[in-house]
């Protein structure tokens, strides 16, 4: 499995991602499940992805062929769409073939494939957007309501974003609470794993702010992870009964 | 959906239990998922149900019918069966065989029921024993390693409970954790609701101490409730970045 997040703020836009993807419990590997894409000024798109590994796979290889292709239109790269919303559709086409593709092939053996992938960005004179794309294709936004995505592992984080996370959150705050709430998914879910790919898109710079790649002695993550159990721990025994 | 939790400490036995029962999100009812059975200082049981209602009520029902049986013996009634072990065996073979018997009706129309129970419970001489049985009928029994079984939304929940509770754990202490846990579950998960069914079982009491139900409004959970957010909250301000 694997768990990723995306924040929606009036600052910016802050993308996590989890690296483990395995078959089985005795089959595991790293592989990267966030991909950024950026004209510096101009554009600015990350892509999280969650589930089967062929089908995020295979998805990402056809946008990039698309962005390179020599015929490559609004239509078909996500480098040249018009807008956002046409960006997620196009991941959204390409997802939803892609897994055609596959489910084909594995009709034989009764297995089924699935993926979902959270899209972000923003385009020079656009707004920031975020959308969560289904298997099938379609999708649905972020809002100032519900300020953040999630894919995966998503239950054992979800309540502390759903604490501490406004819209008018800072990018720093916003940091903080995405890298707690996967140390709780890491703590309570074997089969999301460190490294971590952690990444800032600030609101109209179009490009990526910061990118980090957080490894597992990291020491700013080990102090935070355990300031958050000191902080859980005493927060608990001071709570009268 | 359902949040249950058992967990089985040196001090004794905590169980916790949501009342909500839903057949879609428009049809939401609230039904008991605690149900206490007990000879005073002889023998104590108690045993917590998630999934399809008609399944667990109708193990219920003949788990209760088995005891009142004027045949009743240690092989078919949990109120004279000689272990833990075996009443976690008679509720295994009964919710088994309820759900063969629902599962054969339902075959026309393609839907599988399932139900899962925690059985926790102690006999004078015995020791306090606390078993998981799944929807087949097998279980697993909690240890000094994992103090606690949980069954139905149970991720939200999760993490407080790897934090902070070890089989040392006061009852009083213990109180507080399944409640906290309960309670980043409702906030999360639509799902599960109040009111709360809430038991102790103190250890070689062979009774229940304790039982009560959690009111929505209940003040003291409230209360709980507000001051773990707010020390959730400030301890996530404390953290330094």
């Amino acid at each position: 499995m694997t768990y990723c997040v995306g924040l929606l703020l009036e600052a910016g836009m802050v993308l996590l991602s989890d690296t483990r993807t395995n078959a089985g419990l005795d089959n595991i590997a790293t592989y990267r499940k966030m991909f950024l894409f950026e004209e510096p000024g101009e554009r600015v798109i990350g892509i999280l992805t969650a589930g089967s590994l062929s089908v995020t796979q295979t998805t990402l290889a056809r946008l990039r062929d698309a962005i390179e292709d020599s015929d490559a239109s609004g239509e078909t790269s996500i480098m040249l769409a018009p807008s956002m919303l046409k960006v997620a559709e196009i991941v959204g086409n390409t997802l939803a073939h892609v897994r055609q593709d596959i489910d084909a092939r594995m009709e034989a053996s009764k297995v089924s494939t699935s993926a979902s992938m959270i899209v972000a960005g923003q385009r020079r004179g656009g707004a920031m957007r975020m959308f969560l794309v289904y298997p099938e294709g379609n999708f649905i936004e972020a809002t100032e309501d519900t300020p953040y995505l999630q894919i995966g592992e998503h239950k054992y984080g979800k309540p502390i974003l759903d604490r501490v996370v406004t819209t008018a959150t800072s990018l720093d705050e916003a940091r903080k609470a995405v890298l707690l709430s996967m140390d709780s998914t890491l703590r309570s879910n074997l089969s999301v794993g460190m490294p971590l790919d952690f990444a800032v898109i600030e609101k109209d710079a179009c490009k990526v702010s910061l990118r980090r790649r957080i490894q597992k002695e990291d020491p700013d993550f080990t102090r935070m992870s355990h300031a958050w159990s000191d902080a859980l721990r005493e927060g608990f025994s001071r709570i009268e009964i």
